[in-house]
């Protein structure tokens, strides 16, 4: 592929218990402020969006105990859980990937957090890696 | 701390175990280019930084057994190994950062890659996350 597909960190998720308590952290140490907050039903969480310049720090907590994120917390403990990359067309981005070979969780585009378009790729076969494409 | 000190996400670190490899898959999945490669000595690793907007993907490796990333990379098999933020000042965000009970493994700003000034903060305390301040 010739051209760029990732035109930015759209954000950094990190996998904390207590969410609260994560805002006020990076409040306190850093004045980084709430732009969004919304539970997103479909996947099992609630998070904060810290703004950084054109980017997001999601502050990502579980709501279900059978949420992906409560089994990874569980196994990992809290930290960094996944990247999320700014794309003009996610479905493009993902057919593009799957046809170089690449291994997707999600087969089809499917909607985000605050309106947004996403695809979640696997982090086997991309070292390790949890990769969220993001369409605005 | 009032006002906002994190300027912009400098980078996202992956640790892999073959830096040409993870570079080429980049390139081949995203399109992304390297505009920035280089072993830091010091701490025992070799960076290719990919550019995404004003930010960089950094995938990381080990250039020596004893580097902490290579004690990583044991431990955890690849992964997001840390995420980095820009801020003007890296003593004065450091300084402010220890008033406040921050726990940091750099008591004082060090040479990064690429010129910059940085200090790492400790996971512990910063809910489960490695964040290096970088100071372009």
């Amino acid at each position: 592929m010739a051209a760029p597909q990732l035109t930015e960190i759209d954000h950094v998720a990190i996998a904390v218990r207590d969410l609260d308590g994560a805002v006020a952290w990076y409040q306190d140490m850093f004045g980084a402020t709430v732009a969004h907050r919304e539970v997103v039903e479909r996947d099992g969480v609630e998070e904060a969006l810290l703004q950084v310049a054109d980017s997001y720090v999601q502050l990502l907590t579980p709501v279900r105990d059978d949420s992906t994120v409560a089994k990874w917390l569980e196994k990992n403990g809290e930290g960094i859980h996944h990247v999320g990359y700014r794309v003009a067309d996610v479905a493009a981005t993902l057919s593009s990937f799957l046809e170089h070979g690449g291994r997707a969780i999600d087969a089809a585009p499917r909607p985000g957090s605050r309106g947004t378009t996403v695809a979640f790729l696997h982090p086997k076969g991309a070292f390790g890696t949890l990769i969220e494409l993001v369409e605005e």
